[in-house]
């Protein structure tokens, strides 16, 4: 029986702001960071003793997952860090209020880039300076390799080989994972996990900062899984994202 | 041309306390935050792009890391993390008052724990709960590895491992490294890097918070060092850190 834990990290500056944010690094907000604290109590409450923490390249989860061990008194494990669990790239969105997005293309039009399976926003241009291929920690990506844009059917296609490649060779060897990313690199890798259908998994919610554990057999299916805490608490969560999503 | 930069972790609770800390994992205080920003600064004002950083298992190390990249918008990095980078460890003066130790033991005992080469200070106790047996972190080491007490020329032989067969294939690998560590784990890689001598070293004294800049030749020896930022400033502060420990 192996130990996955998932944790989607708190609130950023620019959930605040309420625009697209996607591979653009923005810090924690103050309510983010409070997130991580609560979210590294749960798991030591809960007994867990992490062997190793995967995180993406973006500082809110980097950060959500250096608060969270330093409150387990388990910031000294190893943490990896890729790209391959980066949020879903948002393309040309990234950057433009959600509300002012809305009224420009129409509330329908949004919906289908935010909650569709896969139809990837615009992308961005190649001569964009918000293009990942000017940004240093990609640089030594192929081009080809690159989003300008995703929809979550391409975040599953990228973001699967780390599963089988990094993550799943430390639960092999018995370690226990934590699993620190972004609302939709998370509900990619659930939706296989839980085999949730190109359909069904428009309605997965995935609340901030309350980890979500799963036990998993030798074959690494879901046993069982549940979120740490109050699970009216992790209820209300999800539907809050679900309502910020709508 | 290879290129190393060394950093000496800021100000921890303990420091403040005048407590002897070792392997004790500490946080920093407010003050050795503010130390790690400016460490942050110095270095990315000075153009440095870190492809990896290597850090011991102790808090204080790993938050000054932490703090510094990612002032330089380098928090993505790999970030490695070892015992053998790790602090001397202390022995059964861990926890205790410097001045308090000095009354009890002799102000030239004390000195001679605190400053000579190769005269490790008590061991502690194998059934001393301050004992890193019984730390999660060390619980894979072979019991004969862990140390219960160190001298500097102690520090040197388990770190030099580390030096040879961790940050040497990085350098030679043409990475840029960081290494964010202790005033003794420094102090031995600084001996082996400049040749000094046994007696030497004594007074050799790595100020907190301040980079040391490396530049080393084919065979990993030093062509340059520097420390960044103002020079009197390095000066004063390798002081100030000499009169603590005196």
């Amino acid at each position: 029986m192996y130990t996955l834990v998932l944790l989607r990290h708190g609130e950023s500056a620019w959930n605040r702001e309420n625009r697209f944010t996607g591979w653009h690094d923005v810090p924690l907000s103050d309510t983010g960071r409070a997130e991580a604290v609560r979210a590294g109590e749960l798991m030591r409450d809960a007994g867990l003793a992490f062997d190793v923490a995967h995180t993406s390249l973006l500082r809110r989860a980097i950060e959500t997952v250096n608060i969270a061990l330093d409150v387990m008194d388990q910031h000294w494990i190893p943490v990896r860090r890729h790209w391959r669990l980066n949020e879903r790239h948002y393309g040309a969105l990234q950057g433009l209020n959600k509300k002012e997005t809305s009224e420009r293309y129409g509330p329908e039009q949004v919906f289908a880039w935010r909650r569709s399976y896969d139809v990837p926003p615009p992308p961005l241009d190649p001569g964009d300076e918000r293009h990942p291929r000017f940004d240093r920690r990609y640089a030594a990506l192929p081009p080809d390799l690159l989003p300008a844009s995703e929809c979550l059917k391409d975040v599953v296609a990228r973001m699967l080989p780390y599963w089988y490649d990094a993550i799943v060779p430390d639960l092999r060897a018995g370690r226990c994972v934590l699993v620190g990313a972004h609302g939709n690199s998370l509900r990619a890798l659930v939706k296989h996990l839980d085999g949730i259908s190109d359909e069904a998994i428009a309605e997965l919610n995935i609340p901030t900062g309350i980890p979500l554990v799963y036990e998993l057999d030798e074959h690494f299916r879901p046993v069982s899984s549940r979120y740490l805490g109050d699970p009216e608490a992790a209820r209300a969560a999800a539907e809050a994202v679900a309502r910020q999503a709508g």
